[in-house]
């Protein structure tokens, strides 16, 4: 077998091997890891370029919008993570990542509104601050997949309001750390908490994302959901999320952010006695969701 | 069959079939251009990333690398063409376009450095303005496939000075259209001017596409060339190179634009005589070079 790294270069350009005479020039003492993504990405480069046989015109079109999406970056607006998003590049690599045990719950991406330093509760506070919205009650147990229970594992939730926005999107008009709390399980691995319905809500869709959502006849939203960061030590730290059944748009979150593992039944309450035990009136909606850890991997 | 354009979306992210939910988002009544397109894109893009497995760092490094390139451009800088340029796809692109007869000159990309408005000159006639470099005559024919000559032909020429700048990166140092010109083939499609030896030159690389040149083990720099642009009523324009053969970068042109067909004999001329005929003197370079122009195409 001859080494590929140790190929001579291929002087002139033919359309029939480009991608080899392009691949061809790199170093042969170059980072073997860098070697081997770069082949990767201009094989597959040349390979769509093939497939799609774009006009001048076309490619121009492509070269401008790769540069307005990074032009439209500052330090509030990622838009090439938003463009990553839209095109299931960002979930991917988290499933890459990611891949777990049967049984265990299944990760997903961070999202831009995770904030550090969410208020420590007790259970049963509602971490609703801006009294909108429709009561929900989350209850259940972080466990590890096993089935035993990890008492003292950190449940963190981060959640819209009613109007559908984080409350670092709305600062100054909604209270601080709004919907945002971390829980720690008790002794038998339980945890709950007051909340309020999710809402769904767009990606921001005024750049250059935006405008290739809608001449691909996509719309920009993401099915309503509560995030959670769920961690214990020994067991690898979950990063997911909980989706309402009854969202329009569950069936084409933007993002690509929906498992159906991860759509939770949320079940309408009317009872009047069980709304007064929790202080809440009715309806109210009430969620029973179970955590699943894997363990911690080895380190590397 | 089925036609896929009418698939009913498949709702929840699955990583073996990542590229697949993907593409069932698109709107069944976009333009099927932008539909075959972004299909391709997608599936290269998933299949890239499945072979490259990324971790998040290397993810959000990518992210970056290209918002900074879009962050790069400007007026007079171009960043995303300069990593189209060296990743080979503005070559792959040009060859797409311009399949071409047996015989026929090949294509190759225009570059930034192309300015419209030259000057029209005399046969023998020499562009350079600044007195500067070896003292070079290019002499030919431009005929059409079939070997007639084509009177009247337009011979548009334009090249780097001995520094290896064009006009247009030292305005205020250079004289105005310096080495730039354009020639009108005579009644036996023959022409010639003087010139002199162009220098090979880096492309600008103090931005993200010079460090990934630098990390890749690649040098910046394009083989030394005389661009040309040759049209004639009835036949297609040809956008072209002539490369000088005793260029260090003859091997590895850093944007790909050396085709082997393009390689020109530099004669090295000593004789007095032939010197002072051309009111010349000595050594001076002579290349002999005809064009070979395809019939138009049809309107499509």
């Amino acid at each position: 077998m001859q080494d590929s790294r140790a190929a001579a270069p291929i002087a002139y350009f033919e359309e029939m091997q480009s991608a080899e005479v392009v691949n061809s020039r790199m170093g042969a003492d170059i980072p073997p890891r860098l070697h081997q993504v770069m082949t990767s990405i201009v094989n597959h480069l040349h390979a769509a370029i093939k497939e799609i046989e774009p006009t001048h015109e076309e490619w121009l079109a492509a070269i401008q919008f790769l540069t307005s999406t990074g032009q439209m970056c500052n330090d509030w607006r990622q838009e090439y993570i938003l463009l990553s998003d839209i095109l299931g590049v960002s979930m991917l690599v988290d499933a890459i990542n990611h891949r777990r045990p049967s049984g265990a719950t299944p990760n997903t991406i961070l999202g831009p509104f995770y904030v550090a330093d969410a208020p420590h509760y007790e259970h049963g506070r509602s971490i609703c601050l801006d009294g909108k919205g429709e009561p929900l009650v989350v209850k259940g147990q972080v466990l590890g997949v096993d089935g035993q229970p990890i008492p003292g594992a950190q449940i963190e939730v981060w959640q819209t309001n009613d109007d559908g926005f984080y409350d670092v999107q709305q600062q100054g008009i909604q209270p601080e750390s709004n919907l945002r709390g971390i829980f720690t399980a008790d002794d038998g691995g339980g945890y709950w908490f007051k909340s309020v319905k999710p809402r769904h809500y767009p990606i921001p869709d005024d750049g250059p994302v935006g405008k290739l959502l809608r001449a691909m006849g996509r719309h920009p939203n993401r099915a309503s959901h509560l995030h959670f960061i769920v961690s214990a030590p020994g067991y690898e730290t979950v990063i997911t999320h909980i989706f309402a059944p009854d969202c329009q748009y569950l069936p084409d979150d933007t993002v690509f952010g929906v498992k159906k593992e991860l759509i939770a039944d949320f079940d309408k309450v009317e009872d009047l006695k069980q709304a007064q035990a929790l202080g809440l009136s009715t309806p109210f909606w009430r969620v029973n969701w179970n955590f699943c850890l894997a363990p911690a991997k080895a380190a590397a």
